[in-house]
């Protein structure tokens, strides 16, 4: 297949998509996309790569879609920035069907269109291996909406969205490093799913934003690097109860499987896309309080978005550490070899 | 060399750039930029793979670096944009240096600091193969000052930026395909740059809208495809002289010594990344009179705009057709086969 044909079926495939949004003046087919300006913009680069950050061979093309956009929405929801546009490139291996092709395609609008996110515009190539690279445009009407890493202070709480270890748990069992008995058949395939398709916390990152969070990441090495990041950038102390995660359903079972304490596990298997941010100890009630009601005028569904579970503190003195408490070994941040 | 040291070193090698910026108000080191919007947002995003858009044992990492950064600029000078941010992904292969990773960046940085842009973010993984993903954002106050693909229309002119074919026969060059005796040495440097270091039209493309141009494009694929894409995009039947293609300096021995005819290879060569624009013939005066000054209020600096060279009209009749005259043989589009 040309690369000229497959744009045209790609762009087929988006469809009525992008023209629809209201902000997308122009779009796939001419030189750039041209989409209306408004307050700030809020803009990450994110790539992935086939037997780097997935294994093209356990997961859908509609999969591997949904997860690269999945990834990049979530640095948004990071920022508490509302989905705007995604731009999207696609690398294709040799031997690449059409019917892949469209399938990479429709995971990835189809994720992004569930978050209120419009796929833009895109670019195709021809590859030795399979990458797609999203980079993502979210809106805020004033930089102070946004929450950055680098605001937390001593007296802050911390608190985590949804549950942890459930991505690194299904990618354990979807490569077999654990036995697929670990869990019962219907939690493997929620754990899979975790790790196929990551559901960015778009809206409950506008919650917290709304709800006073002084500082924010999104979790996609693990806890342990990635709330280091947040100390780091905050210059301060971050102390985090390793007892109080929230595990994923079997994630226990699943890190027993492998030798590994399961809170540790949780902290450092990385891309569960959840949100951890710092709060002003004082602002708890309002949180607790609001949380419900913040989600649904950020747009989730009622009942849809996560729960928030408190797990540490921001400490008095020191400057950018990470403090892991209840560890039952030494847990060293998980980072990607180069 | 780790993920989190390379990130460090490259922000370190980005330095200020981003900050020192007005409009960057949150760059490198957070889930996302943050960059204050205005008018309109012209966004483009281009991949370059080594073995598929280059190759990196005939270039350095600098300009492969600055090959990704001018082609993605590319598309901004195609819309009439004013370049703002540019995203840059890195995907390096085993074995990259931290020498070479920074070579990339400075690359690609000069480039865009060149153009009047602010590298504002990026993303570095291990690949299989060194990609290069840039994603480029451009702003115009109102959709209006911006030129699309698809607005020529019976009558127009056609004209083309500076000279043709000089990308392809550096490319020839380097590859062996042509002999380096074909050329004077100095010319050989010369259309090597033009290869390894293309010059994104920017100016060239905010004089061309100011100037009244009805629709516009940037050669990327070169003219016998991309003037096709105009034509398609308009409805309209598009003729070229190929006799009145402004060839580049050396372009004509290159292409006798491959055995091509000179203004078919400089048709079909492809990534000279000059524009080529419509005009209404009624504006020609205009544009003539004006040239130099429109680049000027562009930001070229004195006798640094590409001259214009009138190369063909859009017909009566027909739709979404290309005409090449004078072509010593029927000319394909040249199309980067998946």
């Amino acid at each position: 297949m040309r690369e000229l044909e497959l744009i045209g079926r790609l762009r087929e495939a988006l469809g009525a998509g992008g023209a629809g949004h209201a902000r997308v003046l122009r779009w796939i087919g001419d030189d750039a996309a041209v989409v209306r300006g408004f307050g700030c913009a809020v803009t990450s680069i994110d790539t992935v790569i086939d037997g780097v950050h997935f294994h093209a061979d356990g997961l859908s093309g509609e999969e591997i879609g949904a997860r690269a956009m999945g990834c990049a929405l979530s640095d948004l929801a990071a920022m508490a920035a509302r989905p705007g546009e995604a731009y999207v490139a696609l690398a294709l291996a040799p031997g690449t069907t059409l019917e892949y092709a469209l399938a990479l395609i429709a995971g990835a609008r189809g994720l992004a269109e569930g978050c209120g996110a419009t796929i833009a515009g895109g670019d195709v190539s021809s590859s030795p291996v399979l990458a797609v690279t999203v980079t993502v445009v979210g809106w805020a009407r004033d930089p102070g909406e946004l929450v950055s890493r680098d605001g937390a202070r001593p007296g802050d709480l911390v608190a985590v969205t949804g549950t942890l270890g459930g991505a690194g748990a299904g990618l354990a069992l979807l490569e077999g490093r654990a036995p697929a008995g670990a869990v019962r058949a219907d939690t493997r395939l929620r754990l899979r799913e975790r790790h196929a398709r990551p559901t960015p916390r778009l809206a409950a990152g506008l919650a917290l934003g709304e709800l006073g969070a002084s500082a924010m990441i999104d979790l996609s090495d693990g806890l342990a690097t990635d709330a280091r990041h947040l100390a780091r950038a905050s210059g301060a102390t971050i102390e985090i109860d390793l007892e109080a995660l929230p595990l994923d359903e079997g994630v226990a079972e699943v890190a027993r499987a492998l030798g590994d304490d399961p809170a540790a596990f949780a902290a450092t298997a990385g891309e569960d896309f959840e949100l951890c941010a710092c709060v002003p100890a004082a602002a708890r009630p309002v949180v607790e309080a609001g949380w419900e009601a913040a989600l649904a005028r950020a747009g989730a569904p009622p009942g849809a978005g996560p729960p928030l579970t408190w797990i540490g503190h921001v400490a008095e003195g020191g400057a950018g550490e990470l403090v892991l408490r209840g560890a039952a070994g030494p847990l060293s941040g998980y980072e990607h070899a180069l």
